[in-house]
């Protein structure tokens, strides 16, 4: 019987390996994707390095961060951070959550990102922070029972992007791919706002031009451009699993290819193909 | 019909992909070319990351960043960056416009970049401001409209390096290879105004030696011989195209070599073979 | 004769591959670990950088440092740093020691490591320093006697890293991927510290917090996960050693596969398969 | 007729790549060697990014910097840094000119550099300034005359490294290795005293252990153990020139190994033999 979710399980193990190749997870860190047809469920991979994961490492969990099947392989600790969002969020469809060095000295001492470029508008209006320690005292810093994921989620409230105090961040987005794209982005903005401190006083982008510029990059223009150069790079990084005698990711040069750009005309939505070219 | 514009396309591709190589552009950002033979067309890529453009993607287009050959191709949104400057600017040829990370906190934060080595004299005389929210208030950031194209040009004035507040870098050259040289050592000068700006006060070359500095970086002489140099850094970074089972762009020897040095002496310009070698 | 320490050999030249792949060992620096059948012995790699020590390289030291059996090949000059831990640290079991980039800023300035995040929460509650000039006045700096390998590892006391004052760092661990693990994560912490020092005040980890992150970072648990992919990136790594015509380390994909994940549920400790999966 | 300096040119092309490699020279810099049969004369490459230089490249020069058998080949026109330095340090074999990154901001802004760790050490007991504008006034920053390049020589007095304001930095050794040694060790030091200034007051080796430091690490065991590395280094980087079809340097597999360790016992110096290993 074919996996009726094959293609979304191949496009989340491209996402994981999309995060690593571009610096924003190690050996630690995960990225999930709500079920389309039952958003009660979403997919996860199992306890393993984003790098390194597979179609078939990618598992179905219930919002309760349950696996639907009995398993016994090793399951990430701080699934509750995907479920918990997913209960009171029905606008989001991937969680990511993650430590990128870029983003964990805002993290260290609470200052605050700010929105600095064009792309770094995808933050959004605000990004909150969440410290376990103010519910929960000293821990281990996971987030692990389900009050943990419950109170990581009110922090993050209407927002899509949350600093973890002593941790990491965790983001949202509307599909795999935005949620690829703010991950990437929002880091090189952090990467910027340190850059930035060091020689001035940086002006933030405007409320007005937040909104405008988060419309824009997240419209599938942007993020599919960026997703076929994600790709592409990944599979030129993958040449290297052949070349060490490893089994590589298969079907990588089909996801490379935008969903729509590049087609022939024919295959296209009526009313698209205007004769001085599409822009917007 | 052989294309009489093939060679052009190469090297504007292979352009495209050294910038991408040398960490100017990720997968937003663009570099174009002024039709040699008829001064008010350029080429440029379709809407593409540049380190994935090949001959084929390059299209050409009209002052007013029309098409000249209708096409359903999606196009680059902010083409009006170069055919502006085109407009108003006959001794430039090439126009780049980049994110690149040592940029983007100038941008962000006002601060004037300085010319601080020789090789940074390549940024000229003065670096000016555009602020698109002056004339254009809230926007999405995005060149888009003639009018943005045209006040970011008379921004850039005699000037061959522009900073877009809160967004990123514009650059000019009188050819592809000079413009390709300003926009990877002007990010290098970037980079060391940060750290030195760290450290204590950079003074940065006087007006006697930018213009000094100017004119030789920009003389055939430095610019070949980085060109052979980038090439060729692509080139090995292009052995992973293949090893990944992807085609990769043809005709890369041929570029790398510098267009004079280390051809046999006969097909050399007279009166440059001097006996003691040739310098300056 | 099978040499009965070829698996600890091969994990040892492992351990020092990951180290050199991974940015915290250069041309200098080395880890050793205790031999498990006789703890007043213990192995270190002849003199030679860690990227290219390979399981023949690794020779067995007394705890005076000297090797057990007869050599004519070079000898690191700062053996005693291992060998004087192991007599007075029975809890200690590898031992490393480097110059990373992001740990020198704070043995140059005195300024103390702290820890910021979950994972930098392996560097233990307290990272002492160790000055070669208190006790021995001017020296070469390197740790080469046993006074001076004796009073560094009475400097290290009780904790698991100690910084060494114009030099570099110190590590102990009860086993090789344990060493390995803090050895990465407090330089990813030490670089963690060196930013948000630049933007901020950093808060540290409570103690209590510092308590319970160190536990569960050297659970089997998350050793286990970074290993396998610390292995796959080494591997993937060492394909330009074949590329290159040069023999490549072997059985990387042997111990890249994690101790217990993955394995068929059979070859489990009984008890451990939850119809729920399994989480700590 | 086989060339009697194909040894020498071999390790100075070897050495230009290393240099490469390692991202001390990009496009420009350079690296020369004084001919061992007669003090006169040195070597250097024709005008060619370092990366990519071969033996065939190397020209033998007077000290006077003129090609001693005649060229058309493009030459550097900066060889009177080597030339002048070589007429007035008959200690000094080899000369390396570079524009490091992390180098830079120090001319920059004149602070001065100071040895920060024992590798650091090897930049001596004082890294003096030159001012081309001091004597010259505007200039474009090249050294290219022989009254700049006698200046140039003056202001590197007995000392081992200079720092040319607005420019970059000349070093000087005993042999390439140790040139080579000296380039990228100080360079590093560089980028630690960045880093450390950004924390806090760093505090520098004392006069005495400068000089104990830099005796050491520029004895032949550490140079050798780090010539190994980094030629292995650059034997993995050659592979991607070979599978992108270019012809590779050969004979690396052959300088990769150190003069004198890992050769069998009867191959040694009589008396190095000690049944405890040697070391110092």
């Amino acid at each position: 019987m074919p996996d009726p979710f094959a293609e979304l399980r191949h496009e989340l193990a491209v996402a994981n390996r999309i995060l690593a190749n571009e610096g924003i997870i190690d050996a630690f860190g995960h990225i999930s994707v709500r079920n389309p047809k039952d958003p009660s469920r979403y997919f996860i991979s199992r306890h393993r390095a984003s790098e390194l994961v597979e179609p078939s490492d990618i598992l179905e969990m219930t919002l309760d961060s349950k696996p639907v099947v009995p398993t016994s392989l090793r399951l990430y600790s701080e699934m509750v951070i995907h479920g918990e969002i997913y209960k009171v969020r029905p606008d989001v469809n991937s969680v990511c959550h993650h430590h990128a060095p870029a983003v964990l000295p805002f993290c260290a001492t609470g200052v605050e990102l700010m929105p600095l470029f064009h792309l770094g508008g995808t933050l959004g209006s605000k990004v909150p922070f969440w410290d376990s320690r103010d519910e929960f005292g000293d821990t281990n810093l996971l987030v692990r029972t389900p009050e943990e994921g419950a109170s990581h989620a009110r922090a993050l409230g209407p927002h899509f992007m949350l600093l973890l105090r002593r941790h990491g961040a965790s983001l949202a987005g509307t599909s795999v791919r935005e949620c690829v794209f703010r991950s990437i982005y929002t880091t090189r903005n952090a990467e910027l706002q340190l850059r930035a401190m060091a020689i001035g006083t940086p002006s933030p982008l405007s409320p007005g031009e937040v909104e405008k510029c988060g419309g824009h990059n997240l419209g599938s223009r942007g993020v599919e451009r960026a997703w076929e150069y994600w790709v592409t790079r990944l599979q030129k990084a993958e040449a290297m699993w052949a070349a060490a005698g490893l089994p590589r990711l298969k079907g990588l040069a089909e996801v490379a290819r935008p969903r729509t750009a590049g087609l022939p005309a024919a295959r296209r939505k009526p009313g698209k193909k205007a004769a001085g070219g599409r822009r917007r």
